[in-house]
């Protein structure tokens, strides 16, 4: 299959179906985007959802890019460089990511906790949260949540203010900028980190959609840490999704009177999160920024978590000295373009560092 | 052995050796009291405690039965009829104990809960502990704790305003009244329910005492609940006692800034204790007054508690007429003095109740 017509059935889904659904999701792995998509043009499926299925014809992909390009957003799909490939361990990945703003968010997402937690929040919880995120960052952790007031502010916010990047991951278009009372937090993460979406921009957010982002918040981070939530939340269900990916769920305890309090105790005490109290509590789940092997107990390095292509390319790189791309094509047999797309990723994810005209392996990606 | 040739070998013990060795308790629970008396006074033993060693000499049964009928206080030793068997869970079960007060021991330990704390309690754990303890004597459960400043207080303070009894497991003789500033306390608790102790009336509290006292509270009780505990207390040893006995222990959480719920978030974290919110939680844990068997899940009551004898004598009474002590003496071949002791802990303990000269059984005898 090639890797832009794939890219152009996923937008056209992307613009036609909501994001989450399991049956799409094992179809589009069982026989690729372009032929589900060809299926459903050609009247294959029962007409599950007709307004999909209408839409679904009316997709015109280059305006579809226009709309992307005009809202300063990217596209991605698995196979980019920047997907996040731990996406994949969800029931149903999303199709693609619509994303806008500085960072990469696969470097972003390989060292990233996620900080979610109640819209009315209390004082107590919302100054945890920037705190605990401001310690995360800078100890290297980068935070994840859904921008919503609250909690969710708060982690960005102490995000920001560390060395760290953020990432909101948002129910509607990376451009809707919901709620709007978060003009200049949205600004901010734009600038410093990215912001996500599984929507095109111009969709606006709607309650499923808020519901089905939570699974992406658990599954693009290590962890997920809710601060604070209500009985019946959103926070519970995204420390629902992480559990499902067997990540590390961890809540914080409050005042047994707080509402607020409530449904982290109950996470606790359902033994569905682990109580945590402090930044060392928080690490003691999360482990440590490289990966222990869970089979001999070694460190192995966020290498593991890149492709076969930027772990062999990353194989070509001398102990000490600095390498050319030139060289790297001679060695590789990759074509250049692909070599510095490699190349951004592997120094966003701390691997190597620019050398003058070439590049260097840094401590990291020595002891890779 | 005889009873009574037990009981005084054991009240020397309990004036020359302090309690909780697991050392002695093997001995006297493989050769009886008596002999282990015997041999201590012959030399048999290698001097392990030599000032203790020197006490056993010393030790007067009828200056100790004086000392113990002037302070107003009983002893009772395993075989006595308000002995509380659940004792001999220990490792180093009490050797004997001395008890001062209104209730029978034994009948309030059955359906009792152990509610400790810390000292320096704040109003938020003070409030609590009162709260629940009130709530969960008004169902019918009892509570045991410690009789000191802080959550010990306001637990027993909340039993008695209650329809509950409680008792106080001291570190010191039952006349000692530690802390003092606590007098009317200790009297409420004699009048209502029972102070308890290891040691016998004029000792004085140590460390050490207070840390063997620990393992009487959680021995006692169905399980424990430590509503706020700093980092390194007698309360978390208290948990670590009940853990050792596989009775539920509940910890109730609080904001994290504070010291003294740092102990209770410390158990949660270590899964050593289950969180618990309300009295609710508390419920669900220590199960209902009557308990389940854990083979079928069918419910058998208090009655599984009471000894061979205690259960048969129950066997003679009839369905609904009450019974005579003549008849029950004719009908079990037990003395009739026996049958008094045992009625008196049947009656306590809920299963019948006076009718007349003769006794009935109660709706609960009636279940049994």
């Amino acid at each position: 299959m090639n890797h832009d017509e794939d890219r152009r059935a996923r937008l056209q889904f992307m613009f036609a179906f909501e994001g989450g659904s399991a049956f799409w999701s094992r179809e589009i792995a069982l026989r690729t985007a372009p032929e589900v998509l060809a299926r459903l043009q050609s009247g294959n499926y029962l007409p599950q959802s007709p307004s999909a299925t209408r839409k679904i014809h009316q997709a015109n992909v280059d305006d579809l890019e226009r709309l992307i390009a005009d809202a300063n957003a990217r596209l991605i799909i698995p196979g980019d460089a920047e997907w996040p490939t731990q996406l994949n361990d969800l029931e149903a990945p999303p199709i693609a990511l619509c994303l806008r703003g500085a960072a990469d968010l696969r470097g972003l997402a390989l060292s990233s906790i996620a900080i979610v937690g109640a819209r009315a929040a209390s004082n107590y919880g919302s100054r945890l949260a920037a705190e605990l995120a401001l310690q995360l960052g800078e100890r290297g952790w980068n935070v994840i949540s859904g921008a919503a007031y609250g909690i969710d502010a708060a982690a960005h916010r102490g995000a920001l203010a560390s060395r760290a990047q953020t990432a909101a991951v948002l129910a509607s278009g990376v451009d809707q900028r919901y709620p709007s009372g978060h003009e200049r937090l949205f600004e901010a993460i734009e600038a410093n980190g990215v912001l996500v979406s599984e929507v095109l921009p111009g969709v606006t957010p709607t309650r499923g959609r808020f519901l089905v982002r939570n699974r992406v918040i658990a599954a693009l981070t290590r962890g997920t840490l809710v601060v604070e939530a209500a009985l019946r939340s959103g926070s519970l269900r995204t420390a629902g999704d992480a559990l499902l990916l067997n990540r590390p769920v961890m809540a914080i305890p409050g005042p047994v009177s707080s509402p607020t309090s409530a449904g982290c105790h109950r996470l606790i005490m359902e033994h569905k999160a682990e109580l945590v109290t402090d930044l060392e509590d928080v690490l003691l789940h999360i482990g440590p920024l490289e990966i222990q092997n869970p089979k001999d107990g070694t460190l192995f390095s966020a290498r593991d978590c890149l492709s076969e292509q930027e772990g062999s390319l990353l194989d070509h790189f001398p102990s000490r000295a600095a390498i050319s791309v030139e060289k790297l094509a001679h060695l590789s047999d990759l074509p250049p373009n692909r070599i510095l797309a490699l190349l951004g990723l592997l120094a966003t994810t701390g691997f190597i560092e620019r050398e003058g005209a070439g590049w260097l392996l840094t401590k990291k990606g020595k002891a890779a």
